[in-house]
């Protein structure tokens, strides 16, 4: 049985930067007990006025590219730099039999003991809706506590990294040499949303393999349409294993900061993130209302089938649940 | 003042292709009257099973890329080839000062007097959500009237061509050899939307700089991933104002078509509009309600701008709507 301290207890902590009171402030906002919400929703008010503070990196890519190992190494090399980094992972699939991404601690080993960098494996048994909420929050507590990079990671097969672009500075993909087969599982539209690509496994023999990706990628990304950020997409070589390239990918992160304040693009997406965020949860508070109405549900199961082959209009059936929704 | 006729007169004349009568309940569905949205709501009813024999064909591209021109070339090449083609566009910028794009029927003169062809210039004073509902279903309409071939126009700047690919079978981008400038107007995502580009302007000095740049984009959409229809997006050479590369295209589009019918992806995507289709058409009027309500409207005002600038949280904001909504 956890025991709940008082608001008082948790923001002190959080502000002093305890780990401990970290980690049990995020096990409250990601609770679904009614008393757990409250108390949530009171730590976060208190806190903040002093988050916003951190840079926020999303990084995605395909299982198999490296992602653990390019974090521990990036997160090593950040905090080498006198940085404090905090990892977070949104990761809806941990919920089938893959296993979280981060739920396994020693697949980043030295970043875990690391006492500038804090990490966060995803919460269990979430669905997306509820793992945007939680990580934005996650995200906040940890700018609080004083962490000046937030990267959260995510693999980029679902709408999962739709969601990390929406609550990040900068989204970084992460890729292999020889494109092809690998780039079967990544999504559509994630390489246009990338404002860098990083080439990873620069190492040993496939050096030269690296070299010729990124010729091809820097050229295939100039046919593409310029990011509203004002920022040219760039691809750089890495190798995670040999802890090569970390500071060149920070180098332009910093140029990317630089670039986007000086521009108003920065400031400006975050005030989109944030007014985006209010409506996306009253639509998902809408969604909730409806879709879990009893009513509605039966009279959906009616309906989709014959919606599905196109023998009822979507738009009668939308009105018919419209109307027995809105019937007390 | 129209006058209007019964059901059965629409949808009698509808089902034997009588043009005046399709313009005609269009125009009822694109009202706001109550009066006619019953009456569109009977009409589309009764046409529902003669609708969706079409193949239905997204065409973007930025101003300037000679969209009319392409469209007048291939509706023309296709009523030659034996079918009857709808031209509708989407275009929602048309509410401002740069007029619609089909508005001018004059820019597509021999299209518009073909009599196998029938052109629908997209209705005014709509907002986006209520076009797609328009759009959509004209589409049926034109379908119940016996059109083989429905060709939805839209310009690639903002959300309206994420509508378009909701509602069509294939999406076609048009696009300018010597890619740079033309480039600035296009919005991310698009290029990866696509499951062809024509590269228009094939024509005198150019066809150079034309093949050039298909090598150029067949090379970058080589490092892109798949598309779920499985089907690897084509780059193809055209010139609208010469009538050439048009039998190119559409034999492109059929052996699209084939490959999609064989492997299931056409009628998944289909099912899978209609799903979503009845689906938007909930949230929207979910929002309709929400966001039309007077104490909720009063409060966003007061609450916006402080969710903007970071002072107040986006979650306890929406809450706070959220209760103001939910009390009576």
């Amino acid at each position: 049985m956890r025991q709940r301290l008082s608001i008082e207890d948790y923001t002190t902590g959080i502000l002093a930067g305890d780990r401990i009171m970290l980690s049990q402030a995020i096990t409250v906002t990601e609770s679904r007990l009614p008393a757990d919400k409250e108390l949530a929703a009171a730590i976060l008010k208190e806190i903040l006025p002093h988050s916003g503070n951190a840079f926020r990196i999303g990084i995605t890519g395909v299982p198999g590219v490296g992602k653990s190992t390019f974090i521990e190494s990036f997160g090593n090399y950040l905090t080498s730099e006198g940085m404090r980094v905090a990892v977070l992972a949104v990761d809806p699939s941990s919920q089938k039999s893959k296993g979280s991404i981060l739920g396994d601690k020693t697949r980043m080993e030295k970043l875990a003991h690391n006492p500038m960098a804090y990490i966060r494996p995803s919460a269990n048994g979430l669905f997306l809706g509820g793992i945007a909420k939680s990580t934005r929050e996650i995200m906040l507590l940890c700018e609080a506590a004083g962490y000046d990079i937030i990267l959260i990671e995510t693999v980029g097969v679902g709408q999962s990294e739709t969601l990390v672009k929406s609550i990040t500075d900068f989204f970084l993909l992460l890729m292999l040499a020889g494109a092809g087969d690998e780039l079967q599982g990544i999504k559509k539209g994630i390489m246009e949303m990338a404002d860098a690509i990083a080439i990873n496994k620069a190492d040993g023999d496939n050096v030269m393999a690296v070299n010729h990706a990124i010729s091809a990628y820097q050229n295939a990304l100039h046919l593409f349409p310029k990011s509203e950020s004002g920022f040219l997409t760039k691809v750089l070589p890495c190798s995670a294993l040999m802890e090569n390239g970390m500071d060149i990918i920070w180098a332009l992160i910093q140029e990317y900061e630089q670039v986007t304040r000086a521009n108003g693009f920065f400031h400006q997406n975050r005030q989109k993130q944030n007014i985006n965020w209010m409506h996306d949860q009253i639509r998902e508070a809408l969604d909730d209302l409806f879709y879990g109405d009893p009513k509605v549900k039966t009279k959906l199961q009616e309906l989709e089938h014959s919606v599905k082959e196109g023998k009822e209009l979507p738009g009668s059936a939308a009105q018919d649940l419209l109307d027995v929704f809105l019937t007390k």
